[in-house]
């Protein structure tokens, strides 16, 4: 990455480096499990917590199941935005994240080993600057494997039902450049904005990668993958030292 | 108060001991007055958020407006309740409270002094333990004042509307003793509950008192009073080191 | 009470005159208790209604429910308001509203001595003339007492759940003075303003008093206080008479 | 029509016979026009209410507009029947019923007459017995000729828009004869319903017939028509009564 | 029928002529029993879905239910119309053409051959040009005979609950002459206008009729009814030959 | 492909073979542009509906916007789905494929060229099979195409503002081998599924992939890319045949 492309970044980070991370395990006091997740001013609060049954569509299999909700906080953003709880809806945007965040958090998780319970993981946005879904994603990890250890301390379930980590990240080609973790202001100019849900193992659970304006070619998608893969090699070890692995 | 009633108090609080207090005003990044109140375990973060103009009813008169929202995250609670964006409306109990938290703020404004803007006071408990809307209201009014120094600062009024301070506190009658600023395990076993709020120069703005079970007397009303009185010198006294006043 | 003060009031009652009142005992054919309660121009038709069952929260605790809705027939006001139905929510102040006359007639309740019921208390304004939601309470307590004598005639419930008698008056400080039963001119224009639900007994179920504009004293509180019960005190005989005690 | 099968209805009317009809206009005290129709035990409170503009679709044309709105209070039925504010939504029967009043009304008005303003008739069912609709229409004109004469006492319109009375009355097949004003006993065990909406004229604005069982036949529907010109007759006379022609 | 009377209809068909007329049984590949219907431009699919139980107010009867939905895809019309579940309300309209469409089916069906099952016929418009609902009623009949025959064929039922057929036309005063089968241009001009739900042998099922001006006379309704007899004559035959009879 | 490999496919198709694909254009009556696109089962209507002004976020930049809505009818399905008009909202699912299909449209079209106007595009789902939103990207494209020509017709812009094709397939792992397009029953047993938002030029438009179970490598994502294109192909070939080129 020459001098030149990462003196483009408004924030002067160069192109494969994240913002500053700051994992708060335990910050809400009556969840199961809960992380506060910092990556720059994006300030999302994961909170994990347990139910001991199952929807309907998910009775007498003798599993568990994960789900997720998300929201922000009215004045998370720039510009104050509406609730949605007073708004009576939720946004398609809104639904759109929440269901990415439990399907990812679902890709790790051995929901035999969980028996017929609910993990709703809900992810708040305290602060918005850009990245909030894969924060959300990442976060969740933690306050889910501490709700797992919190049920293993209570002799609820034998084993953590954890095969694999998760994490989340935002690549996208700014200036031309490729580059990770975008903040609010890389993501508005951003011509080509993928999130990438990758495992501790070098899976891909989820990509999700949209031409914002011109379409990117193999190449550039093979290009953000990388940076996204650097990426979430740090966020997977700050994950570990969160829940004492 | 003797040593027998106060005994009492789950917390092991005297009767007349407000909860660890805490006031962190600028906790939102892009707010133009925040503050985090923290009563105990009770956290509430309140943000003020200008708009330029006024709500249809109020159009054309040359005054302000300041209203709130009140929410709740879904695991702010020791059980998860349901998220009333994900319900699609607000409970009651949300419209009562916001309700409140707006007319006891308009209370201590000089709206002529604002000119046509409005204030909205999101107040969002992150972690409830009874107090929630007493709490709410006395972070308010230290968002509300930051917002309108950051008007000042930004000439776009020209003294801060402010006329009085307001903060609030809740008093009942827990084992039939009157004690001050009710936790969750005391709000739940109370016989009788109320929300004081009240002034920096003594007067009251609201009072909402309420029998859960037998009624009560005038004198247990005084009483309460009382208590809420010397409650609120000590929130005026930490908003005012809040605001630097 | 000053002749001078007493003139200020648009109606040309005396500061401490109610309305004329009027319960209509049975005005509904199919409830199994009702009352039609017209104070001065306000009209409220209020319905008990018997259900066999309680809500999900109560079963099984042998005990009975007594609950309350409120509405308002669209030109019940000076001005039609939009039908709540066609609006597709009720607004905050109809569930405030709701949620105050459901306290206030559980508080003297013996609600072990219904069994596993609920009673279902509509309280609907005909015509809106300022105090509507204290005629409520003062009628659904005739028509709560109407469908438990009704219950008992029909050998249902034993004894007669109701251990005292409720009924609700407002009174607000128009002009500087302290003055009984608000109608509609004197609400907008006072001061202060709060509603007063007091028991037979002497006992206070609930007070909600509010500064409109600048606050309120404790002795203006303590005087309002005095008004509401001389007033009360004649909303009970007129009860006692409409059901026959 | 033979004593036999006269004796057949549950009430002993003969087939022809309408139920006691007392109709009084000015009931609602801040309506422009009010009327409340008691057809037997069935009670409709109608009000018209004037307002100075038309609805998008009818702005510039120099035209009025006539809309109705329908509702029934929980208890007005033997049953309690949710509230439709409550639940969010109105059914399809609501709606279905209030969209056949204003097409009524609008059948006998002179739009043109009216100017561009909106007469919105609010027909509320206080008690019913079978029939609210057709008493609803019925008393709907009442209300909106006192409100035109009131826009004509005020010389905010130079003459009555109205062009012919409108009533309408249930007739159906009730133990094989047709009879006259179904009441609710009546309505449940027809096999054969209509509603007539006729006018003073002898013209036919709408009809709805309907089989709930076995289909009809053409004579049976000629003889249906018969019954309801004479009931409407009768209620006629009793509107002009109540509007002083 | 003169020539001149005839040459008034836009699209040139005789007063007594149906619009060209195609039904395509099986159109939909998974449902039970379904059928595209053309009158004209209009076209509507027609479908008819079982499921193994009844709803709530019919249970423990041993009889079935049918009902209906209807829709219009937006553009099914000349200008785009807003979406409903986008909208987030079915229009009164819409509630109404339903509540007929299942009333019309329920007229010809015998429940209690059924067993505890429920039939919903969706009847979505993909093309509408006047007379949608008669359409439905007539394509809704041709979906619901396939489906019992279905239920025949896997020996869920042992003989066709089929009583009767059953079709719809329209028919209205157009240009002062009665006219059968009315397209969206003469549908927008008519002074009269009804919909005639009609039996296989004879019967009357449902009639609505309304005038959209001046009132009509009994002489015209009875023209209306007879040039409907006539229509539905044909639209019987080409059920028959739909379904195989 | 080996033949072992291509033989596990439930439809007989080989891994790299779409289904039968039928374009109908002009299809709607009604729209500016229509398409009926069938890909094996599966059949989506696409219309597009012009409007001569565009939503308040998009006013005085000279520029239009392109919108989509997906809509599925309720027996779409293999067994019937609830109608969301009826249910009164959007789930999540209808709302993110209405998105993508939006973001997938607007990625081809030279917004500053059609001025200001908006082209919505309806894609209603007629008979589902696996595949409908690829199907909606693909057939819409068709519609808003034809829109763009009958707008060129009518002088009303001057060129054709599409700056590319764009079409959409599913791709997926099934027993282990990389399928193109799949069908219901594939994608249900699919361990990982992404959908392929591809241009005539061969660009990325958006990519989806997501692991149903177990994680994915970047070589299976490699492989999916390529199947994608040679689909794509097919797609572009038979589009331009529907539009003329």
């Amino acid at each position: 990455m020459s001098a030149a492309s990462t003196g483009l970044r408004p924030s002067g980070r160069t192109a494969d480096q994240l913002r500053d991370l700051k994992l708060e395990p335990g910050f809400a006091r009556h969840a199961e499990g809960s992380c506060l997740i910092r990556m720059g001013v994006t300030e999302v609060l994961c909170t994990a917590s347990v139910e001991g049954r199952v929807p309907p569509f998910m009775r007498g299999k003798g599993e568990g199941w994960v789900t997720a909700e998300y929201g922000m906080l009215p004045r998370a953003t720039h510009k104050r935005g509406e609730r949605e709880a007073a708004r009576g809806k939720q946004s398609g945007r809104t639904q759109e994240i929440q269901r990415l965040i439990g399907r990812s958090l679902r890709a790790v998780t051995d929901r035999a080993a969980m028996g017929e319970m609910t993990i709703t993981l809900d992810c708040d946005v305290l602060t918005a600057d850009g990245g909030t879904r894969c924060a959300a994603i990442t976060g969740a990890w933690v306050a889910l494997h501490l709700a797992f250890q919190h049920l293993m301390r209570n002799n609820i379930i034998a084993r953590n039902p954890m095969v694999d980590q998760v994490a989340a990240v935002s690549c996208g080609i700014h200036n031309g450049v490729p580059v990770l973790d975008l903040d609010y202001a890389e993501d508005s100019a951003a011509h080509t904005d993928g999130n990438f849900v990758l495992t501790g193992r070098g899976g891909i659970v989820e990509i999700q990668a949209t031409a914002e304006g011109a379409p990117f070619t193999d190449s550039e998608l093979t290009g953000l993958i990388s940076l996204a893969r650097a990426g979430t090699d740090t966020l997977f070890a700050a994950q570990r030292e969160a829940v004492g692995l």
